[in-house]
Formats: structure tokens, C-alpha cells, sequence
């Protein structure tokens, strides 16, 4: 929980009642001694907000938990949605706390990768259908930004990432680095730099997230840089 | 600093020599009572990181201060990149540790915006043409991504965020949501919620980020919401 703010944990420490994906649940469960638990599978993303949110209808102070920053593809969305059904007069009171990214914490990780303007995509198509996706890969590509692919692989979606390579290669050399970290900050952490032509070869899942460089970007010693632009 | 992560602290904390822009190095002065502070002006980034470089070339224990994520748009690149400069045997060992990004702690205060694809792009022309940056607006915008804007506008540089406005006009209604947040989570915090067709009204400097929602994104309640897409 290094990378945990003070203001995330007090949220935690002063809640009644927390509220996340179990796996998430179990990675703060030395701040949960005296906590309501409410954990629910995958998938059951509708379901554990609003059970969140009911709990707030009857008076509990709840915290959701999710992985790296609740704003970026985590729940904070679902929550405030689920809020605004209620009137005024007894809608919860939402705050968003925000945290470190997985594409920030992944980047680190990396070296320097995000120097530069980036795009972040998520190549799951359950919510979204994938001619969306992959048009927005095709012009992130043609734009020549970073880009940094979140759940880039699953047992059962693997043609998607293989798609990516295909379109970023029009635009970029089959040399441009390509970061891939697993559990960024996490126990089991483990980071690879490959390059386009080849990284889909390497390992990578839902836990995986990976960072294709701009034209610029350049590896050393093991280190994954996209210049800003300072002459140096 | 209820947002900086332990990690950021122990390092400052472990620290003989501080590094940093001089406004940064003061948001932190409690943490600094016996450090070494080199602080540099705007502008003086080489100079500076390049001073980084030189104590831990001496010996000293250094640490350098970016506000937000030091990986987006921060010193972490130039620091390695300085680095690098020195052979193995010397080069000084450099470790990056991620925070809350400008983008993220901007999205926690205006609500959820950033719940789907979204681009990160810098409109500071100081490193980077502006042909290069036009066109990555102009595939953002075709690729209907979230797009947040850093370094959107200062004194001298006032006529990007106009040309921003209207190339994202012609691929979205003039009634789609941005928010800007001023001094996110510092003192002095400020946000305001506009549209595409009037938000350049809005006061705006170097110290603001813009939020430019995609095709779905909606305000209620002025809070502003990109939903993910889940059928509620």
C-alpha cells in the first residue's frame, strides 16, 4: 500500500461498510478489521454499486474500492450513476478520491514512457463494440501518440491485440518499443520491453497493460524513453 | 498532501538533496527542514535535472520533485535521459516513482469523465510543433476520444485552445460537455463546467486542464460523466 494516498486510506479507515471486487478487497484487507465487507465477483460491476449505494440510502458510510485510479475505467462512473437515480433530497453524496493510474504506475515501471501526448484505449469489447476500438487505435496510431492498451488479452479475446499490431504497423516502424507490465506495483510485478513486430509473442493478460512508443520513442539499458523534445 | 503517496514521501523523506521547480519545491517545504534544495525557475529544465544528475554523481541521495505524475509530462524522462549520458559504472541509478496525475485528479473533481478512451495531449508548442499537435487533436477528436488538455493556454500563447474548439467542432455538437479544473487539489482549487462551444469564454492559464468529453459524455448535476456503458 506504498502507493495508496493518505486521502484513499483515511476514506477506508473511515467508512462502515466497503465495497469492491473481491480481489481488490483482499489487497487492503489490514485496513478492513472492523468493516461490513460487501465483495462481489467480476462482472457484477451494476450489482456492487448499487448495493454501495444503498447502503449510503440507509445511512452507512461507504468506500468502493477499486484498483489503481477509480476514474479511469473503474467505478467511480457506475457509482455517480447510480446516485443520480435518487432526487436530491436523499441522494448519497459522491466523492471521488483519485489515485495512481495503471498506465502511470505501469510507466514507471517502464522508464519515461508517457513524455509525450499518449492515448489510452481498452481493447475489452463487452461494453463497447469493437469497430469503436478499433478505429480509435487506427487514430491514435495515425496521430503518432503513445498509446497505452488497457485489458489487452483475455482466455477468450485474443485476435484484438494481434489487430492492434496490424494497424500500428502502417504507421510505425516494426522496431518501436513496446512496454508490457504485469502487476505494476503489485506483488508478482514483472515488466518485458519488446518491440511491435514482436511483443504479441510475449505474455500478457488482463493484468497485463501495454505501452506502444510514438516514432520517437527509444529503449536503453533496459529503459523505455519518449524524448519530450529538449536538446540535449 | 493528502494525495502523495507514501513512497513519494519516504523518498523526499530518505532524501540529502531536493530537486525542483522553485513553486513545487515550496507546495512541499514541511518535508524539506534538512535538505539541500535546489530549486530552478521556469524554464530551466535541463539545468535542473542536469544539478540532479551532478549530486548523485557526488554521492548524495537526490530527489526530484514534478507535481503530479513526474512520468506525464514531468522530469522523469530528462532525468534518464541525463543519466544515460554516463557510463554504466557511474551512471547514477534512477528510480521513478508514479503519483496522481494533473488528469486524474482533475477527473475526480469534475465527476467521472474519463470512464472510456480518452488522449492526453500538451498544447505548449515550446518542444513540439504545432502541425504535430494539430493533427493529434484532429485524429482525438475523429477517433471520438475523452480529450484532456495540459498546458492549455498562457499569456503569450492564447490562440491554440480556439483552434482546438473548432476542429473538435466539426466532429461533435457545441452542446458536449468540458471542464476545466484550476489548481487541481491544491489550494486555491477551482472548476467549471462549460461546453464546446463556449468553454474558451471560461478563464483559463497554465495551471488549468481542460476535460473535452467524447460523443456520450453528459452533465448532471454539474458533475460531468462519460459512461462506460452498461445498461442501467
Amino acid at each position: 500500500m506504498l502507493d495508496m494516498s493518505p486521502r484513499a486510506r483515511e476514506s477506508i479507515e473511515n467508512a462502515d461498510v466497503i465495497v469492491g471486487y473481491n480481489t481488490y478487497v483482499q489487497l487492503v484487507s489490514e485496513l478492513l478489521t472492523d468493516k461490513k465487507i460487501i465483495g462481489t465477483g467480476m462482472m457484477q460491476e451494476i450489482e456492487r454499486c448499487q448495493s454501495a449505494v444503498d447502503q449510503a440510502l440507509a445511512g452507512k458510510k461507504v468506500a468502493v474500492i477499486s484498483s489503481g485510479d477509480p476514474g479511469v475505467y473503474g467505478m467511480a462512473g457506475l457509482v455517480l450513476e447510480l446516485a443520480m437515480k435518487y432526487e436530491a433530497a436523499i441522494r448519497p453524496e459522491v466523492i471521488i478520491i483519485p489515485g495512481i493510474s495503471a498506465v502511470g504506475a505501469s510507466a514507471a515501471v517502464l522508464g519515461a514512457p508517457l513524455m509525450h501526448d499518449f492515448a489510452v484505449i481498452s481493447l475489452s469489447d463487452l461494453l463497447t463494440p469493437w469497430d469503436v476500438i478499433r478505429k480509435r487505435v487506427e487514430m491514435a496510431a495515425a496521430g503518432d501518440f503513445v498509446i497505452a492498451l488497457y485489458n489487452p488479452k483475455s482466455k477468450r479475446r485474443t485476435s484484438q491485440i494481434r489487430e492492434v499490431r496490424e494497424i500500428v504497423l502502417k504507421h510505425r516502424t516494426a522496431a518501436t518499443p513496446v512496454g508490457i507490465v504485469h502487476h505494476a506495483t503489485r506483488e508478482g510485478e514483472n515488466m518485458v520491453i519488446s518491440n511491435l513486430n514482436d511483443f504479441t509473442q510475449e505474455f500478457i493478460d488482463m493484468f497485463s497493460l501495454v505501452i506502444i512508443g510514438n516514432s520517437q520513442t527509444y529503449v536503453q539499458e533496459n529503459r523505455m524513453i519518449t524524448p519530450r523534445g529538449y536538446k540535449l
